[in-house]
C-alpha cells in the first residue's frame, strides 16, 4: 500500500498507475527537490519543529542520496510513482523514522511548486547565458563583416541597399529583446512557494524568510492557494520561448534562402551541411531547417500548458502535472538550438561579391533618386511618381539606372541633373545617417553598443 | 565520413549531429523500415533491377536484423543519426556489398515516409479498436443502470429529468463520430509512395502495384513531389485525436463533477482514486483530471506540425522530421488514455438515490408544466410566461413545485387543472418520445442501435 | 422584460447584454433560421400539434421577413440579442399570438445548432466548388507550359531536374485531398438536430423525418444530449481549413521566392503585385504574402474552437455561442484566399528559358551519373561514392559536369564511357518512367487523371 | 492609379484589392496615425527638411481630418485601401501639393509600426486600469466576507477549511501578476520606430528624439531593419492576454460550479443570470461561461501571430498585416471580460451559511488530526497513516469526524486524548498562522496589502 493513501483499502490499478506515474520525467529535478527538503529540515530544526538530531540525519540521508544520483546508483522504483516519493523511501531505508519527520509542514503540493521553480530559475540563467552567447557570434560576423554591401529586402524584393552588418544586427536586436522577456520572467520565478502546505498554508512555526535565504528566492509567495496552484511562470517562460524560437526561424530562413544557388549570398561550412542518400551533389542546410521546423513544437508546447491551465478551479489539481514534460523540451530546444546555431554563425561566409553584385542589379537605387528630386524642392509623393516613370522606362528599355544617360533621365524630369550619376550604393548607404540607419557612422555605433552590452553581462 | 556526405570533406559538427539525429524516436520504425526494405529487395529482383541472389542475402540480412532488434542484441549506433542508416551499415556488415543495392531506385525521402504510412495504418487499427472498447464500456455501464433517473443539465443547472443511460450514450455517439473519422483519415494514410524517389520518380523499370500489394496498400501514390513532401496524414490523425481527446475531457470534467462530495452522483472505484500526501482523508480522482489535463498536449502536437508545415517549399525539407515525436506521443497518450478510461467506466458505480433526489428537488419539471398549458391550447411563448411565475411564486415561498397546491398553480393560470399533479420525473422522461429522445423506449431502441453497431464491428 | 427569463425579476445588466449578444455575427444565420422555422412550422401542423391556419399564417410571416431581410429593411433589435429573438418579437409583430406557436416542441439549442449545420452544409459546398475552380487554374497553367523544365529542389537546393507541369500538379494532389477531406467532414455535418429540444427531446408526436427531408439533410441526430452540445464539425471544418490553407502557404512561398530578382522563375501579372509608398521600383507579391500570413488566422481558430470545447460538462453550455465567427472567419478566409489565387495562377507567367538556365547550372544530374555506374554493375552505394568525388573535383576545378571531358570522369572510375556524355535535362527526367514520376509521359497521364477528375465533378 | 505603384501599369485586380484591403479594421488607427503625422510634419520643419508654412498648412489639414473623423464626416474611399492612404489622399484634396511633403523621410513601413506602437501603449494603461478595478472588485467582496469559513478544494474535494477572503485573494493574486506583465511588456512597447524608413534609415537630417519626446515614447530603435520588422510586442502583449484570460475563466470555472444547485456556495445576481428559451425556470450563468469560452478565442490570436511570424525574412512582409485584427480583438475581448467580471464580482453574494455547512461535512480536519499528533512526537507520515485508518472507520461507521467518540479516536492510536475533540473549523484555520496561510491574522495582513498596492496606484 503507498504511503499517501492511508484511507483506501486498494492500491491503484496497474495501469492508472502508469498513466499517472511522473518518474520519468521528474526525475530530472532531484537535485532541487533534495536541496528543497535539506533547507526544510534546516528550518524545522532551528524552529525546534523537529529537533536537531533529526535534522542532521536527514541532511546526511539526502545528501548521500544524491551521492547516488549522481553516481547512477540510486535504486529507482517505477512504483513510487515520481521523484518525491522516490527519496522519501529511500530516505526512509536509510535513517528510518526520522525521515517521515521531514514531512511535517510540507506537501507534495507546495514541494512541487518549489522544485520547479528552482528548476526554472537555473534554466533562465543558462538561457540568457545562451543567448548572449548567440549574440556574441553575431557580433563578431558582425564586424568581420564591415564594408560587405547587400541588398536590403522587403518582400523578399530588393529594396535599398544596406551594411550586410545592419542587417545582422537586427537580429542582435531581436536576442536583445529575449533577454530582457526572460529577466522578466525570471522576477515571476523567484518566488518561494514553501510553506503553503497543501493549499492552506501550514500549522507550524515556520520560518519562510530562512527558507527563501537559503534557497536563494527574493520573494516569498503571498497566498497559498495561488502558490500550489499557479504555473504562469511555466506558460510565460514557453511564450518568451516562442518569441527566441521564432526569430531564430527568422534568421535560419533567411540563412536557407541565402545559401541557395540562385541567392548565393552566404555558404555554411560543410560542418553545417548535410549530403543525401541519393542525390551526390548535394550540401543541404538541414541544420537550419531543423531549427525552423522545432519553432513548431515551441509553440505546441505553449498551447499545450495554456489548454491545461484553462478552466481550473482551485487549487491543486492533477493536471498541472502536465506543466513538466513541454517545460522540459522547451528549455532544452531552445538551449540546444541556440547553442547549434551560434557554432553555425560562428562559421558562416559571406560571400561579398556576390552580395555586392545583387545589389547592383536593378532599380535598388529608386527611392535615392526620389529623396535626390526632393531635395531639387518638389514634394515626395511627385518625386515618387516622376522615379516610377524612370524605372518603368529603364525596364521597358532593358536596361538598369546606372546604364541610363542624363538625356534619358531628363525625359521624366528636368530636374535631373548631372549630380544625378553620382548616386551609387555608397551613397545610398552613407546617406542613411540616421539613429538606427544603415550608414557606417551610424553601425559603427551600433556595434560599439552591442559591444557594451555583452561586456556589461559578463 | 557519412555514406550520404560524398561530395563533403568534413563531418558534421558534433553538436549538429545530435541536434539533427532521429535515431531516439524513429528507431520505434524498425520494424516498418524493414518490411519496407523486404518489399523493394524482392520487387527489385522481380524486375531484374538487381539479381535474385542480392535480393536473397538482403532479404536475410534484414530478417536477421528484425530479429537483433526483437532481441535487444542490435548494435545501434549513435553516430548513425536514424535508423535507416543503421539497418544500411549493419546490413552491409552482414552481408558485405550486396547490401548497397538496396538503396536502388529508392532515396530516403520514399523510404521514410513509408515507413511512417505503415506504422500509421497500424496505429489507426489500434485506435479504432480502443475506442470500440470504451464505446463497449459505456454501453455496459448504460445498460447497467437502465432504470437510474437524473437531472440533465445545461449551464450546470438543473434543465429537464434524462436517463442516466441516454446522458451516457451521448459519449457513444461522440466515440462513433471519431471512429469514423479516423476511417476516414485512413483512407488517406492508405497511399504507397515508394517508388518516388528523391522527388522525381526513379529511373529503374519498378513495379510500384506489387509493391503496394506486398506491403498492404490500398493506393499508389500520384505525384512524386507530393508523395515526399506531403504530412496531411500526420496532421489528419493528430486533428481527430485532439477532438477524440476534447471529448473524453468532457466526459472527465463531468465525473470529476460528479465524484464532489456535493453532487455525488457517482463514486469511482478506488483503483482509480489517489490519496494525498498530506490529506489523510483523500478519495482524489486524479486519473481523471490527468486525462482532461492531457488534451493539451495532444492539442500542442496539432499546433505544432500545422506550424511545421506552414510555408515549407516543396519538396522534402528537414524540416519534416520534427513529424515523428508529436505523432507518436499523440497516439499513445490517446491510447493510453483510452485504455485508462475503459476500466474507469468499468468499475464506475452510480448513486441512483442520489441521482434521483438531485433531479426531484427544486424546478426540473417546469418545462413540462409549461408543455401541459400548451395541450390546453395556448401558444408555447405564452405558456412559458405563466410557468416563469409559477417558479418565482414558489422559489419565493421557498417551495418546490411538488409542494405546490393546485390553488397555487391556479394563481397564475385557471388552465391548471388537478391532472397538473400527475407531472413526473417518470412522466416527463416518457414524454420525450421522439427519436434521439430520453423515453426509455428510445432509449432501448438507441441501446440497441449501439450493440449492432459493434457487433458489426467484431 | 425578455420573454426568455419569466422567472427573473430584474434585467441583464446592460454591459452583460451587449457582452452576451450574438446578433453582430448570428444575423449571417437569418436565411437559414427562417429556412428552419418554416419547415418546423409545416411539420407541427402536418402532425397536427399546430393547426394549418397557424402554420400558414407562420410560413407567411417568415417569408415576409427574410423579405425584410434581404431588401435591407428589417427592424434590427439590439436589445434582442440574437437572431433567433430578433426574427421571433418580429414575427409576433407581424402575426399576433400564433407567432408563439413556432416554439412548440423546440429550444434555441437544437435551433441553433440547425443554422449551423445548414449554413456550413451550403459552405462546403461553395468551399468545394472553389477548390474545384483553384485545381482547374493549376491545370490549365501546368498544360498551358508543358515542356518547361526546371530544377525540383529539396531542401531548396537544386535536386533533380522535373518538367514544371510535374510540379504544379503536387499541389493539384494536395487540393484533391482537401476536397476528399471536405466532403468526409460533410457527412458529419448533414444530421438533422431539430427535434432535440433544449437536451432531452420534445414531449410532442413531432416527424423528424420528415423534416430532414425537407430541410435536405440525410441523417437524424440519434442523441438528443449529444446532438445540443456537439460543434465537432466546427472544428473538424476548421481542421479541413488549416490543411487547405498550409496548401496554399506552400505555394505562395515557392511563388513569393520565384518571383525574387534572384530566382526569376515567374512573373506574377501586374494586378496582383503591389508598389511601395516609398521605393519606386517597387513590384511587391503582397497578395501571395497575406495567403500566406492569413495561415496563422485560420490556426487561430482551430485552435480557439478546441479549446473552447474542451472540458464542457454537457449539455449545452454557453460557452458554445463562441463556434460562430472563429467558423465564419475561416469560411471566408478560405473562400477568398482561393478566389484571389486561383485568379493569380491563372495570370501567372512562367519564364521558362531562366527555369532551364537554373536547371542546366551546377549539378542536379549527379543522381543520374549514379544511376548511370549501377547499370554498369556497381552497388547503387558505391556509385553514390564515387559520383561524390566527381562533383568535389568538378566544383574545386570551377565546372560544371557539362564542361567535364570523359578523362576527368575517368579519374573516379574507369566505368565512366563516352555514353556519360549523352545525359542531359531531357534524358534524365524522360528516366523517371514510373507512375507519379517527372517522365513526360507520366505527366501527360497525369494531366488526363486531373482532367477526368475536374470533369467527373462537373 | 494608385500613388504608391508608379511603375506599373495596371491597377491591382479588383479582387486582390478588396483581399488585401486593412480600411475595415486599421480605421481604428486614425487618432494615432494623425498624431505620429503632425509630429512628423512638425520636425520636419524644425530641422528644415520643409518649410515651416508647408508644416502648418499640414498641420491644419490633419487636425481637421481629424475632427471629420470624430464627426462621423469624413469620406472613406474603400478603394484607398487603407487608413493611411485615405488620410493622405484627405489631406491632398484639403491643401494641395504641400501634402506630398509629409512623406517625406517616411515610409508606411515604420508609420504603421508607429501608430500600432502608439495605440498598444493606451491599450496597456486601460488594460492595467482594468485589472485594477477588477481587483479592487474582489477586494471589496472578500472584505465584506471576512468571517465566511468554506471547504478549500484540492482535485475539486474537500481538502482544508479556509477563509472565504483567503481563497478571493488568490484571484488577487493573479491580477497582480498580470499587472506585471502588461507592465513589462509596455516596456518594449514604449520605443519609437519612427525615422528608420522602408527599412534602411532615411537621407534626411531628422530628429528622431524630438519625435520621441512629442510622441511620448520613452526609447528610440536601435536597427531600422529590426524597427520595421518587428511585431514581438504584438505577440507579447497576446501572450500576457492569454495568462489574464486563463486567470479569469478559472474564476468563472469556481462561480459556475459554486452556482449551482448542487454546491450553491454563492448565487450570482440576476443582472448576471439568463433564463431560458424552453425552461421556464432557469438562472443560467451565460456570462460566466462566456467569459470561459472567450479565452479560446484569445489563444487563438497569439498562436495566429506567432504562425504568421514564424520564417519571415527581413524586413517588411505583407503577412505582418495580419498582426492587427488579432490584436484588436485580443484587446477588445480582455478589457470588456474585466468590465463584466468586476460587475459581477461586486454584485455577488456569498451563502455562509452553506458554504460552512460543506466545510463541517466530512472528514475536513483529518490533516489537523495528523499535525496533533505529530505534535504529541510521532513523525508525520506515521500520524498520517493512523489517521488514514480513523478516516476509514469514521466513513465505514457511517460517521463524521465530529461524530465519533474519544474511545473510536483512542482505537486508532493511543495517543488521541480528550483535547482532539477540540479541533474544529476555526482552529484549524486559526493554525494556518504563516505567512500566506489562510489564518485570520494572516489575512488581515494581505488585505492590507492588497489595498496598499491599489492606493499606490491610484
Amino acid at each position: 500500500m503507498k504511503p499517501t493513501r492511508p484511507r483506501m483499502q486498494k492500491g491503484l490499478d496497474r495501469k492508472a498507475q502508469a498513466y499517472t506515474a511522473s518518474l520519468p520525467f521528474d526525475r530530472r529535478l532531484y537535485r532541487e527537490d533534495i536541496e528543497g527538503s535539506i533547507a526544510h529540515a534546516r528550518m524545522l530544526a532551528r524552529q525546534g519543529i523537529i529537533s536537531e538530531k533529526d535534522a542532521e540525519l536527514i541532511v546526511m540521508g539526502l545528501v548521500s542520496i544524491r551521492e547516488e544520483m549522481e553516481q547512477g546508483t540510486f535504486p529507482f522504483k517505477e512504483e513510487m510513482e515520481d521523484i518525491h516519493m522516490n527519496i522519501e523511501v529511500r530516505l526512509a531505508e536509510k535513517i528510518g523514522d526520522a525521515a517521515g519527520r521531514l514531512h511535517t509542514a510540507r506537501s507534495r503540493n507546495d514541494q512541487i511548486a518549489l522544485d520547479m521553480r528552482l528548476y526554472l530559475k537555473r534554466a533562465i540563467t543558462e538561457t540568457v547565458g545562451r543567448l548572449r552567447g548567440f549574440q556574441k557570434a553575431l557580433l563578431e560576423l558582425a564586424e568581420a563583416n564591415k564594408s560587405v554591401v547587400m541588398p536590403g529586402y522587403t518582400h523578399l524584393q530588393r529594396a535599398q541597399p544596406v551594411l550586410f552588418t545592419h542587417h545582422l544586427l537586427a537580429y542582435f536586436e531581436m536576442a536583445q529583446r529575449d533577454v530582457e522577456r526572460f529577466l522578466d520572467c525570471l522576477k515571476r520565478v523567484d518566488v518561494l512557494p514553501l510553506g503553503s502546505g497543501a493549499l492552506a498554508g501550514v500549522p507550524y512555526p515556520i520560518d519562510r524568510d530562512f527558507l527563501a535565504r537559503e534557497l536563494g528566492f527574493g520573494w516569498v509567495s503571498q497566498n497559498s492557494i495561488d502558490a500550489v496552484s499557479d504555473r504562469d511562470f511555466v506558460a510565460e517562460y514557453e511564450a518568451a520561448a516562442c518569441l527566441a524560437m521564432m526569430h531564430l526561424s527568422r534568421l535560419v530562413e533567411e540563412l536557407v534562402l541565402w545559401s541557395t544557388e540562385e541567392f548565393g549570398l552566404v555558404e555554411m561550412d560543410e560542418a553545417y551541411a548535410t549530403g543525401s542518400s541519393i542525390m551526390p551533389q548535394k550540401r543541404n542546410p538541414d541544420v537550419a531547417e531543423l531549427a525552423r521546423g522545432k519553432t513548431g513544437r515551441v509553440y505546441g508546447h505553449l498551447m499545450a500548458i495554456l489548454t491545461t491551465l484553462k478552466g481550473l478551479p482551485l487549487a491543486y489539481n492533477r493536471d498541472l502535472q502536465e506543466d513538466k514534460e513541454g517545460l522540459f523540451d522547451t528549455i532544452d530546444t531552445l538551449h540546444f538550438t541556440l547553442e547549434v546555431l551560434t557554432g553555425m554563425v560562428q562559421t558562416l561566409k559571406v560571400d561579398s561579391a556576390r552580395t555586392r553584385k545583387a545589389a547592383e542589379e536593378g532599380y535598388i537605387l529608386a527611392t535615392d533618386l526620389a529623396d535626390y528630386l526632393v531635395k531639387k524642392g518638389i514634394p515626395f509623393r511627385k518625386a515618387h511618381g516622376i522615379v516610377g516613370e524612370v524605372v518603368r522606362y529603364a525596364s521597358e528599355s532593358g536596361k538598369g539606372l546606372k546604364e541610363l544617360t542624363l538625356e534619358e533621365y531628363r525625359r521624366s524630369s528636368n530636374l535631373f541633373d548631372k549630380d544625378v550619376l553620382n548616386i551609387t550604393l555608397e551613397s545610398s548607404i552613407a546617406s542613411r545617417d540616421v539613429p538606427g540607419g544603415t550608414a557606417p557612422e551610424q553601425v559603427k555605433k551600433a556595434l560599439a553598443r552591442a559591444r557594451e552590452i555583452l561586456k556589461g553581462d559578463a
